[in-house]
């Protein structure tokens, strides 16, 4: 049975950007699951399958619809416990979630203050003015102001990096050998990156730029179909 | 059979220190295994069974001698895999690199900076000399001007336990329902603090605080066994 993933695209149908629908994808690839997904623009996320939800990603397996990337890990480990683990046992899963809180809360600013204003310009022009105003509220400046503070900011985001590039010293993965749904997290947050801005966050030569290329090439390749922005 | 542990003291030996050696204290705890300490001083670590570490902990177990913190942890899920695990499966071993990573990046420099004063005066006299002149050299200053930057650096330190305090939301430990050797790593960081310097890390109603007590209360309070410095 094919599981229908609600991905968020822009006014390209072809660019799927969000990271946390990346987070999804990379976990329905690692479970080798058939699926088919329905391009959704922001505007469109609260009337998906009658109003579940107010963010996507959004799957429907059958009968079953779930909501939040985690949840959805989850629920595929959980139901499909017989193909590759996202998690690892139980000890990966409760650690995953210090991993999504730390992507989550280092990178995540980051990049949205890197790629804010690449964002709005993927967007259709109805979606456009709903991202404008929605995040313009959010951080109380326009967005052009937001961007402003990228150049700036480059050397603090790389530093903050170091855990991972640390680790890298160290494994492949952050799921050791091969790739759990723990790298999906930290993946998903430099493939919105890589889909909406030309702005480069990571020098070529650093480790971490390494494993985000290792990623990429995951499960025939899957994040490299979506060209990089230019 | 008792596992000997080799437990880093200053003059006091009832007060063993290192976040590391709090890391395999708590590990052989978690597991139910009988110890015996060694307490040791820096200068006599490198003389520890004829010299296998340059580093605590190390621990023997029979014929076995295991050196460093996150290596113990691993021998102790592997030869005693009846007792409670310390990773939780191959996916919690993994990932639990990246949040030691975390840890030895995030919190050890500045609990370094915070302590290092605290840390010197725990010292004996030959054993002060040396700490004094070893982290002087390291930091390329006086351990009185490393110190100073404590209260400057406060406010940036709480708030890079955001990802810790921000999981905590979800579940009570970073092992989840219950601590796994990932809690402890990032105990054994905080303890050290606590052990040897009165400066006060958290504030008292930070969720991080209320993590460290529940780890405090683990295995017979024994954390709390040794007192906060005052």
């Amino acid at each position: 049975m094919t599981i229908l993933l609600y991905d968020l695209v822009g006014h390209d149908e072809k660019r799927p950007f969000s990271p946390h629908c990346w987070k999804a994808a990379m976990a329905l690839a690692h479970k080798g699951l058939d699926i088919s997904t329905a391009p959704t623009r922001f505007l469109e996320v609260p009337a998906i399958e009658g109003g579940v939800s107010k963010t996507v990603p959004v799957i429907r397996d059958g009968d079953k619809i779930v909501v939040v990337s985690f949840a959805i890990a989850l629920y595929l480990d959980e139901a499909y416990p017989d193909r590759p683990t996202l998690f690892g046992g139980e000890g990966g899963t409760a650690t995953a979630r210090f991993i999504e809180r730390w992507s989550q809360l280092t990178i995540h600013p980051y990049v949205t203050t890197a790629a804010i204003v690449d964002l709005h310009g993927m967007q259709d022009e109805e979606n456009a003015a709903y991202f404008r105003r929605s995040r313009e509220q959010r951080f109380g400046k326009r967005l052009e102001d937001v961007v402003a503070a990228r150049d700036a900011g480059l050397t603090a985001f790389r530093a903050a990096l170091e855990p991972l590039r640390s680790m890298l010293s160290y494994q492949p993965f952050i799921g050791g050998a091969s790739p759990l749904f723990a790298d999906y997290i930290v993946f998903g947050a430099l493939q919105w990156a890589r889909v909406a801005s030309p702005y480069r966050l990571l020098e070529s030569n650093d480790v971490v730029a390494h494993w985000f290329d290792r990623c990429l090439d995951l499960h025939g390749g899957l994040g490299r179909k979506v060209e990089a922005a230019a």
